[in-house]
């Protein structure tokens, strides 16, 4: 099995930064045909007057347009640019490299392709139009690295318009490596969830999503705090987001800051991108969990983290337990292609987190809660498990 | 050189129906990766955190998005699905398999990679406003298969709002073609263009791109016929389009049908669809051209063409003389990239079909007027004229 130890990689080395650009030259990705062009025949196939046959076929019955087309099972991944990685409203142009190393994974880990997609809007009306009039050239969409709060209304409005799966993976991805971290941490550790006091420090795309899913696996209570502190509803006017969070949250009550939540708590989801202190840390229940996600400065240092945690995960490479959605959207939409789904549903989202914890169930150890993202047990049980659900 | 004799494939055989869709199932294309995805330093490269520093680097400095994504060189390949080959309006989901087909041959022919875009959308407003969005994910825009007379804005509209390549195809590439068969056939006979009465017949697309191509080539005096007969101002209402076509052509003055401007016409270019009488052809002038170019039945049979012209010409790979656009498209890309032109320009269209006529300048017959499509000097020597005339 691959070595989910740490990796070496120094990214601020000359040399790395030299080798980032260099494999980046005329991108990373590039189209092959599969069909024979060598010949007049070929093309007579391939294209006129051959492909006319195939296109009065599918007109006739759209079922043939999943067996004859590429379209089918390949992904758009969709940004408008306005959250790229740690980078924040870098435009869409920017945000290239980041979609199409999206599509070259999708490829690598779960054999689907997938085209990079960069708008050049960020009005939400607008992009889920024009995603909509996409459609027809795809088999599902992935949209990526699109800002909250914008984020939830898009990618709902898009799920209810398409009938095609719709996923945003800064969401959904990251929610599903997080439950599937947390299950395994607790059987490290004999908990259950439903006896943990989670705090999800971040009300941004993950944080909101991440919350919503460990509620839907029985999480015992979540306390989610922004930059404002804990959300909750007396805490004076809040975003409908925000409103809906404090609604299905908090059932202790707690009000204050984040480190009023943390006292006591068993588990810390850092997604937030600030640092938090570790007087905070040192504040929480003993035997505790700490996935402190942001890249590349996580919220609470891994070894600051380890003086009090029981297990500690991060987003990084070079640490353990590396919280990686690659180990989750691969899988997620191959099992929704292979399914023919329409959508991809929160029960498929926690059958693929209970998937990809069982890969490594016979192998848990407090550095190695989740597989490696090259594992390739898991891109296939994840897509069977999602498939199943459907 | 690849043979230029006619092709022998019964596209009507068993057979053949049955290796088209064989060669069709999962589509005719597929996307690989360019970079290394091997091990966790790979990824570290190819996406976080290294990808991260190409990101920010485009964004100080957008020229480098052209060496550091595959997009400024990727052209996208856009249709509605409203005049697909000779199909019509079949939607957007019938139409990929042309679409399919057409990336491959840019692949194929000029090493372009390009993506298969249809859209769910037949308002001009919102092609107009969706590609514009999509703009920044392609170095280009191949509009293909979108229905005359909205064509014409939609192309235009999307030449003034973009600073990247817009090009019909199904305009521009047949005329393309069709002036580099004109300008050999004139060589073959010793005539010039000058010389010439032209009918064309069809107004629509290639009709109209063809018309305005040989007027800007030089040729004597073209009539445009459609449905109704000659088009000419004082016919009664015209649509804007064919008013124009009124006011550039017709120097003659000829009223009534088609076949009373083919009486004595030196030139028939058929791009109508529909079939022309024999006696109207038997009336044109000695030594005449017949480029009869509707798929798959000519407007004029070949066999009978042969009859009356000095050169025939069809859009058919199984008769000689095939105007075929792969002629043209691809080079016209690769030039323009080459020269990082934000347009394509009427010279550099021009310098397109003179370099396709010179490739077999010193190999010319009445049945070999025009390279074949798999000819490999075509697409190095127009993709060279029209970067030298960007």
């Amino acid at each position: 099995m691959p070595d989910a130890s740490p990796s070496g990689f120094d990214a601020d080395s000359d040399q790395a930064l030299s080798d980032v650009f260099r494999i980046h030259r005329g991108g990373k990705m590039e189209i092959v045909a599969t069909a024979p062009l060598e010949n007049r025949d070929d093309l007579s196939r391939a294209y006129t007057p051959g492909v006319a046959q195939v296109c009065t076929a599918i007109a006739q019955d759209e079922a043939l347009f999943r067996e004859y087309t590429w379209a089918a099972r390949t992904v758009a991944v969709v940004t408008d640019g306005t959250a790229v990685l740690g980078l924040g409203d870098i435009g869409p142009k920017a945000a290239m490299p980041v979609m199409e190393g999206k599509a070259v994974l999708f490829k690598r880990f779960a054999g689907l392709n997938s085209v990079p997609i960069c708008l050049n809007t960020k009005d939400p009306d607008e992009i889920v139009d024009i995603v909509s009039a996409l459609a027809p050239s795809f088999g599902g969409i992935n949209l990526e690295d699109i800002s909250a709060p914008r984020c939830f209304d898009i990618e709902s409005r898009l799920i209810e318009r398409l009938n095609i799966p719709v996923f945003h993976d800064d969401q959904h991805g990251t929610a599903i490596v997080t439950l599937a971290a947390l299950r395994n941490a607790c059987l490290l550790t004999n908990r259950a969830l439903a006896d943990l006091r989670v705090v999800v420090a971040g009300a941004g795309a993950a944080g909101v999503a991440i919350t919503k899913m460990l509620l839907a696996a029985g999480v015992g209570d979540i306390a989610v705090a922004d930059s404002r502190g804990i959300v909750h509803a007396s805490r004076g006017p809040l975003t409908p987001v925000k409103a809906e969070l404090a609604a299905l949250t908090n059932r202790a009550g707690i009000t204050g800051s984040l480190a009023d939540a943390l006292a006591g708590a068993d588990v810390l989801v850092g997604v937030s991108g600030g640092l938090i202190a570790e007087e905070a840390v040192a504040k929480m229940a003993p035997g505790s969990f700490i996935f402190a996600m942001a890249n590349p400065t996580p919220e609470v240092h891994p070894e600051i983290a380890a003086k009090y945690a029981a297990v500690v995960a991060t987003g990084r490479s070079d640490y353990p337990n590396q919280i990686n959605n690659v180990l989750a959207f691969p899988g997620i939409f191959a099992g929704a292609f292979d399914a023919r789904a329409r959508h991809i549903t929160q029960d498929m989202k926690l059958a693929a987190a209970n998937a990809l914890a069982e890969v490594v169930l016979n192998e848990l150890r407090p550095d190695a809660i989740l597989p490696a993202p090259f594992d390739p047990r898991v891109a296939p049980a994840v897509a069977a498990a999602v498939a199943k659900a459907a």
